[in-house]
């Protein structure tokens, strides 16, 4: 029979990057294309040492229906490590659990937006965000990213010219895809910009525990007194992206619509999950794990550079960032960039075209991102020898 | 600052029972308030064992992102079990694992619904299910439960009087809140019916497993010969309902509508969970697990109805299910029934009031719901003696 699909979905496609993830079974394919953490920052056997003790102690209590908003103890651990690293967090402000990042972004736009309204977007950003834009019927308009991020009078003449502007999306720290770090001065008018205006703002921050170096940059929710700022995290790049645990930390009103969606979507997140993640805030030395985990992606990052400098080819670019996962690179003065890809995917290489992450995706890109948190050293040193055979071709 | 919610969430309140749910925490409240299953149901000590073990064989994966889909292996061990019990899954047939069954109706109604669009439910029906629809913006009209569950005359003049109905939701077996169970009949009929006016099914059937008396009557979409039903069932009643892992089970046209929809909502489902119950499913005598919750919930639910056999009172009514959580009383020609679930809780028993249930929640009710899976049996005794003790003093 013929399907009459809701007008929000019907032109939805699959994210390009979880179907090259699918199509990923030939152990020969290098991989610079996921999101993934490391395997190796997974605190495995203290996963296991905490699982093992709910199910002893508390399993009824695990295994049975929780509260909407989240493990109330985890609620109050994920704001008090919040306020202490970031000086998120005022008196007006809460945490609901979610399962995952992604669902804090998918249940802010809900609260948000109507058919038809307008999310203004770094561009490239996080195709996740995009299609769960998309999948609410909104638009989503760009503003360019530069060297320095976004440029502030930009973002105010897009917003200008959008129609019905409701959100603003900002990746500000390690952006994905391209690694970089908005700063001080640009978050600090962004949040002018969005009053002005009157949009709230959607600032997503999964990497931010990820700096491997330079000095931190206050969250803009830190400098947010009104309540304008959703602040989207997650537990999936400290101790583990499968488990999909990550949260939302927003003024009450905001949160109690979001737990109303939430509780229509999905009643609750895994609640053994939760009570780990309680565990590894009070019990566990997180700050040395994730001491840890920056040192391994402060080497990965910089043998990944290191062999991209060793190319040697003016006509790549690249940039340096300072945590999180991703290397963004484009090619200059190169018309057929969705032929280089090929040809890289045909040497066993895969990146995720820039094209993706564009809030327009017929707008053409000349970059792609390059991920070096997922694969091995010796990927990272054969990958990049694949980049630079290709670009001899050309 | 003023916030601007969405129009479709708006006017959303959180669902009576989970706000119920909270405020129980006075030990000395009996509760038939809830939708839990038994504590006694979980099979804590061989979920701890498949949780080690698989942390033990395969961290890695378990702990890393995973497929929008499913656990692979998950999938087809559900297609298997469903085909077996319920003739459930044609060749063009596929699984899709949930966060719980509540996003499997979440996630159906924004594939084939638009914003004002109706769903045609039973009434009253599952408050998860009404708010999911009512947060997409979607109207809800109801046809009449009646002894025999809904009539498929009057259900056919509830849709011609609709503005766009689209979805037609029925929990056909052991119905929340009524315990009711629909007759093979309806269910074919109801099954030409939507055919007939070009309605999708949304065929919830999260007891279906757990009668304790009574022949099995075949599942809407064991009927269903050209993709009209999705299904959705999930793991909440038979191992955890804390762990939130469901499944849709649909036509592969639809399922990757819900696929791309599920990725922008929580990429995918807790995976170490996903492999847990995988191993219920293959490596574990869940036939013989099942059995034994039947008998406990046989045994709960008949002291409840001796119990309430005792009051002999003719003013209440009640049903008598032959499985699931539920039973449903109603009192004959009271007048003040909110006055009366008032005077249960002053008096320490907390119901679910009918009105929650309704697709109109304006519209008075003079039922409410009653749970046997979660008291124990003192409190099941306890609380109809309340019950008792309040019917005289009316």
């Amino acid at each position: 029979m013929e399907k009459a699909f809701s007008e929000n979905t019907a032109g939805l496609r699959p994210s390009a990057i979880r179907e090259i993830f699918k199509s990923l079974t030939d152990p020969s394919v290098i991989s610079f294309a996921a999101g993934n953490p490391s395997p190796e920052s997974f605190p495995v056997s203290d996963i296991k040492r905490f699982t093992d003790i709910i199910l002893e102690e508390n399993a009824a209590s695990a295994l049975q229906y929780g509260i909407t908003e989240g493990f109330t103890p985890l609620r109050g651990a994920v704001l008090e490590r919040n306020k202490r690293i970031f000086g998120i967090g005022r008196d007006y402000d809460t945490a609901i659990i979610t399962s995952g990042g992604q669902q804090g972004i998918d249940l802010t736009a809900k609260v948000f937006c109507n058919r038809g309204d307008t999310v203004i977007c770094e561009d490239p950003t996080f195709i996740g965000a995009l299609n769960a834009f998309r999948a609410h019927g909104l638009n989503t308009k760009g503003v360019p990213m530069r060297d320095g991020g976004i440029d502030p009078d930009e973002l105010e003449s897009v917003i200008k010219s959008s129609h019905k502007p409701k959100l603003l999306y900002l990746i500000p720290t390690f952006q994905n895809p391209t690694g970089r770090t908005m700063p001080y001065e640009t978050r600090k008018r962004a949040l002018d910009i969005a009053k002005k205006h009157g949009l709230m703002i959607l600032e997503d921050n999964p990497y931010g525990e990820l700096r491997f170096s330079g000095e931190d940059i206050p969250t803009i929710k830190s400098m947010d007194d009104e309540g304008r700022v959703v602040y989207c995290s997650s537990f999936s790049k400290i101790l583990s992206s499968g488990m999909r645990v990550g949260y939302v930390i927003c003024d009450n009103e905001t949160a109690s619509k979001i737990a109303v969606c939430k509780q229509v979507n999905d009643v609750h997140t895994n609640l053994l999950f939760q009570m780990v993640c309680h565990k590894f805030l009070t019990e566990y030395d997180l700050d040395a794990h994730i001491a840890k985990i920056r040192e391994l992606y402060k080497r990965k990052s910089a043998l990944m550079l290191s062999c991209l400098d060793d190319i040697g080819d003016s006509r790549i670019e690249y940039t340096r960032p300072d945590g999180g996962l991703f290397i963004w690179a484009w090619l200059k003065d190169f018309g057929d960039h969705d032929g280089f890809i090929k040809k890289l995917a045909a040497k066993k290489l895969v990146v995720v075209p820039g094209r993706t992450f564009n809030c327009d995706e017929e707008k053409p890109s000349d970059g792609f991102r390059l991920n070096y948190s997922t694969p091995s050293d010796e990927q990272i040193i054969k990958g990049t020898e694949i980049l630079k055979e290709t670009l001899k071709e050309i």
